[in-house]
């Protein structure tokens, strides 16, 4: 299968620690490699993760608080001294090229490659990207300021064609387009080859969402709903409920309802609060409601 | 005798390794701390470091390249959700404000405290900071762009009374000061007892210098001249002496010929090319010319 991999650079929260990095993901999705938020250190991070730099061409960020992108400058400036050439793709909320073009220009002003800032906003679902294997679409939260998750879905796939059978009955390669669409065969001789008997079915699409920053937000269940990994912020532990509301979070626990709800396959907790030396309380809180929980941890990957 | 201790952050170069972290250094003098640069990641350092953020209110910024000031924000930020009100004093050369500003006033806009920047021309030495017992004077260097190091030098400290004496003639406290600086004290007899019979030498000022980034510049021997420890970068080996001119670096064999020539007690050396897996190659070199030097390296402390 090909691959549909989730990397973990970072996922504590505002607050550095000497255990976490400020968040970041990549998503590797057939080699081409997704990087969603870019908290300080994240080029760091992507250097020890070795997946190769220059495989990554987008870069999502959810929103405009500094633990999630104040990671860009150094990650841009680190792409121009390691000679890259190709056109780097930043998705952010609006704001986001006024704030930062006029430190590239001083900082990264000889650049070979070129920088374009994409901006979105963050009320309604948007499609942001597409390409001929996957779609990615905005997904809105609530968080103190314009802050939305991000839908990575896999498109449809033809169907595969089974070899010993195409071979069997002499097709000839031009027709195998039609066939992985779902085509039927008809031989020289008239004969109908039902399309069941050449191929099989494709893998399903994989998803997965990113959810992060938010306060306990319900109206994402049905975008989310069946996505085979839903990362979810779990800034807190229920007895911090209070907190969690007034600056926008999310508890363990309402992560792993979040989960249920929404049907997922799995869901990986993070973006925890530095108040937290061992996460494990976290973990148990979300996995009593959700079992397929696991935690985020630096390095960590996670293949679908 | 009181402290003053040097702490790497980072001694990397403008690419960041898995090995190093780009450029922050930490002098604790007498328990105020001092940052010197402040690259990608400087806080998280300093948090492993295990220096109280607390004490830290001036950040001395030798150029605007990102290796140096990419971490700035970050740690502005970090401190004000620690709950930080001190004033923060950001020395650095012109230019910085109109850059940072802006970012400050949509990322930190409801800091507990306050940022100030005091901008200097890079031309000539110029004393930016003095307190009770330091000053801080620039030293102008040769990059690409304006560049200078610093120079903190304790200020000459009052002799040390000898308690035994003191107490022999039965000196009263209100001429203590005055014998401190030198004065000699006359008994209600009438007799003089010297300053020399009260008091023994302060400890000598001690001095250290940073020296980064710039080429191969003889003339800041100079104002280095005998300072207890010299930091200075080494950007490359002397193969790469071509590399190094062409870049406005410094090989490692002219940092020790510059250590050397200065009279310097020890030299540290850093800013490491991500060429060099091993820096024994530059630490040799070094060495050879200039036999008391060491490799900076992340979490090194140097007691003076």
């Amino acid at each position: 299968m090909e691959k549909f991999e989730l990397h973990i650079l970072g996922c504590g929260s505002a607050l550095p620690t000497t255990r976490h990095f400020p968040t970041s993901q990549v998503l590797n999705v057939r080699e081409k490699l997704f990087m969603i938020d870019c908290g300080e250190g994240a080029q760091m991070q992507l250097r020890k993760s070795k997946l190769k730099f220059s495989r990554l061409n987008h870069i999502f960020i959810s929103h405009l608080h500094g633990d999630h992108c104040f990671g860009l400058l150094s990650l841009i400036s680190t792409f121009g001294l390691l000679g890259r050439t190709a056109d780097l793709h930043i998705h952010a909320p609006e704001g986001v090229e006024k704030l930062f073009q006029p430190m590239l220009d001083f900082f990264c002003n000889h650049l070979p490659y070129q920088v374009f800032f994409h901006e979105f906003s963050t009320n309604n679902p948007l499609e942001i990207y597409s390409d001929r294997s996957l779609t990615v679409t905005t997904i809105p939260l609530c968080h103190r300021i314009p802050c939305c998750g991000f839908l990575f879905e896999e498109k449809p796939r033809s169907r595969h064609i089974i070899r010993d059978m195409v071979d069997f009955y002499q097709v000839p390669v031009f027709e195998l387009n039609r066939i992985k669409n779902g085509a039927d065969y008809i031989t020289p001789e008239g004969e109908l080859i039902p399309n069941f008997k050449l191929t099989r079915a494709p893998y399903p699409v994989r998803k997965y969402a990113y959810c992060s920053d938010t306060i306990y937000y319900k109206n994402i269940i049905e975008q989310i709903r069946g996505v085979d990994l839903l990362f979810h912020e779990a800034t807190f532990a229920q007895s911090e409920a209070n907190r969690a509301k007034e600056t926008f979070h999310t508890t363990a626990a309402q992560a792993g309802k979040i989960a249920l709800d929404a049907g997922v396959g799995k869901l990986i907790i993070g973006h925890f609060s530095a108040r937290y030396e061992e996460e494990d309380v976290l973990l148990k809180e979300a996995a009593a409601i959700f079992p397929h929980t696991i935690l985020a941890k630096e390095t960590l990957s996670v293949n679908l």
